[in-house]
């Protein structure tokens, strides 16, 4: 096996291989990339358990500057060769696999000779036989993302909440993700493919597939989606990602959210995640990270405090106030990222009672739940 | 004690007396700042055992907007008085010290509310009663230190190689560092002080306090030098950085420079950084970290190797070779950090035999020591 290649192409494509392989696998082989040269082209893989991404290299594209000699495979340690590959003197490289599966990638007067495993001995990847194509706008999937991701847990203990959950039906594609103590929703448009029109297909997505997919996208490019049993592949221009679903019954959600309120303000989003972060200084060195926000006519105040530091008030200016006096206390993370989630949006709140957990929704469109994010009060002494 | 400032100058002082500041002294004053509220002007101080910093913020320079409606002093917890400064909402604040201690800090609707301790209970600095003041450029100052702290030893058991060794005498400043595999040394010229002439002054500066030195002065700012028995205070503009000095008799590293040599040669240090940096990839993962430099009048070679991941050869274009073959190995990080040192000038460096050290000058000095580095080789099998 014999190529030559553009450096600078090579490296971008093995930084994104990279990103589906972990130093933490117990699986030797899976610290390495796969280079696989066919007669047309390259591909190069690299997996953990859960991901495996897949990238194309073709000698038809001319910027690649490619040319082959000989085709053959072979696995190297993947950040080995990315840091050699990063640092080599010239901007084109080739690489050689010599008969003991020593390989020898040369640039200049650079000579790297790497001990290599025969590319046989990786695992093969699933095959994806769907009858379907999903094809959403990058732009669009990455908002449904950024939204949903916050409220994906990260505790293993119950594993169908680290991913998110897709409706596809309809001709929209509705997100839900919920950490027990949040919740977070997305709908959007969807033009569904012919074959898939009636019918509504449910998955559970790793987050971890989904924050890889929003980095790996541009937001003029499509992403292609594909769904078998218990996998999905996702397809962006010459770059293929596979990941493996989450099973489960997604609990309903639907019945948590509601528009009945006893409480309701409209506030400047950027304005209050400013002072829940200022706020939030406070309540970090607290036991239990808290803050209150106090709520009424006259006057609305978000406070924390911590015995040991001190305590601070923040007077707010509500773009508007309704309903009843309230005192409710949360965890200021959760808001910050659930208002940071809105972009520069007014953000309407709805609250029922202390105890009782409260809903954010755009200004915009307050009474849909096309864009939701929930968050479950603490519940402190005094209430 | 009360008093309102600019909040952006407020921010920058404070973030540079913090530099004095660390959060693993065990002394609980120390992790806080204290304010001194003068007719005049501000003294915000920092410190740890080794370094302490004082700012005077002047009521005279009206770029503070500083008014002051009450004096007084305070100690404030030093992180968090930093997080607060920098994320209040107005570019104006208002810190009032209340009876017990309560220090109130507002900006627009913000108002934080922190716990302080009682200014006379943070310990005084010492005083320093110099005869002679140095004066050193800034720029000059910064080439002295970035050309000698590489060599600066971070083991404790030797605490004098913590150090730079200043010497000022006869119209130069003298500086020397090794940490007994590698040696540094800078000498400038030093307009002397009327006082100090004909006199020799030595000490040896802890490491720590010229990094943070450099960080605090600008090229074209002068540093103000002045020396008693065991203390150092710099003072640059209104900052001033107390330190103590490190003692013991520093031993005499004259005896290690020598001209002298069997194998010389000349390189762009800018590239053979390059192949020193492709090299150390591989070496890093071996055993000694070491790499070998092969030199002869027909090639000169570098390499490095790993016997789990494989190895490199780098064949060096030298600009001049005269004397015997040599084969010598190395720490390739020190050589690295040596040859970042002279910046983009070509370098000399003269061998002896493959079990004595090395040094490095400038092409465009080679013959003097004003601008030395040496690396002891490190003895393999072969040799």
């Amino acid at each position: 096996m014999k190529f030559t290649i553009k450096r600078s192409i090579f490296v971008d494509h093995l930084n994104n291989v990279q990103r589906a392989i972990s130093s933490r696998t117990t699986i030797p082989i899976l610290t390495g990339i796969k280079i696989a040269v066919l007669d047309s082209g390259i591909i190069l893989t690299g997996s953990d358990s859960t991901i495996s991404i897949e990238i194309y290299i073709s000698k038809e594209d001319e910027s690649n500057q490619l040319s082959i000699a000989e085709t053959g495979s072979i696995v190297l340690p993947s950040r080995f060769l990315g840091d050699i590959v990063k640092k080599l003197p010239e901007d084109q490289l080739t690489l050689e696999v010599q008969d003991n599966l020593q390989t020898v990638i040369r640039s200049g007067e650079s000579v790297f000779n790497l001990n290599g495993t025969a590319g046989s001995e990786y695992p093969t990847l699933p095959e994806i036989d769907a009858d379907s194509t999903y094809v959403l706008p990058g732009h669009l999937f990455k908002r449904v993302v950024n939204h949903t991701i916050i409220s994906v847990s990260n505790q293993q203990i119950r594993p169908l909440f680290t991913g998110v959950h897709f409706i596809l039906a309809d001709e929209q594609l509705k997100a839900v993700s919920t950490d027990s103590h949040r919740l977070s929703q997305r709908i959007v448009p969807l033009t569904m493919p012919e074959e898939s029109r009636g019918k509504a297909l449910e998955i559970n997505i790793p987050g971890q597939t989904l924050t890889e997919l929003t980095r790996l996208v541009d937001d003029n490019e499509d992403i292609e989606m594909m769904v078998t049993d218990n996998q999905v592949l996702f397809k962006i221009d010459n770059v293929y990602l596979y990941s493996r679903l989450l099973e489960g019954n997604y609990p309903d959600t639907d019945r948590l959210l509601s528009l009945d309120y006893n409480t309701k303000i409209k506030v400047d989003a950027q304005e209050l995640v400013h002072a829940v972060e200022r706020a939030l200084i406070l309540s970090h060195q607290g036991k239990n990270n808290v803050v209150k926000l106090s709520l009424s006519q006259e006057e609305a105040i978000l406070s924390g405090h911590s015995s040991e530091i001190g305590y601070v008030k923040e007077r707010l200016s509500l773009l508007s106030f309704e309903g009843d006096d309230l005192e409710i206390s949360f965890n200021p993370d959760y808001l910050r990222e659930a208002l940071r989630s809105f972009g520069g949006q007014d953000v309407v709140v709805r609250f029922v009672n202390p105890t009782h957990s409260f809903i954010l929704t755009p200004s915009e469109d307050e009474d849909e739940f096309n864009m939701v994010q929930l968050i479950t009060p603490i519940r402190t002494p005094g209430n």
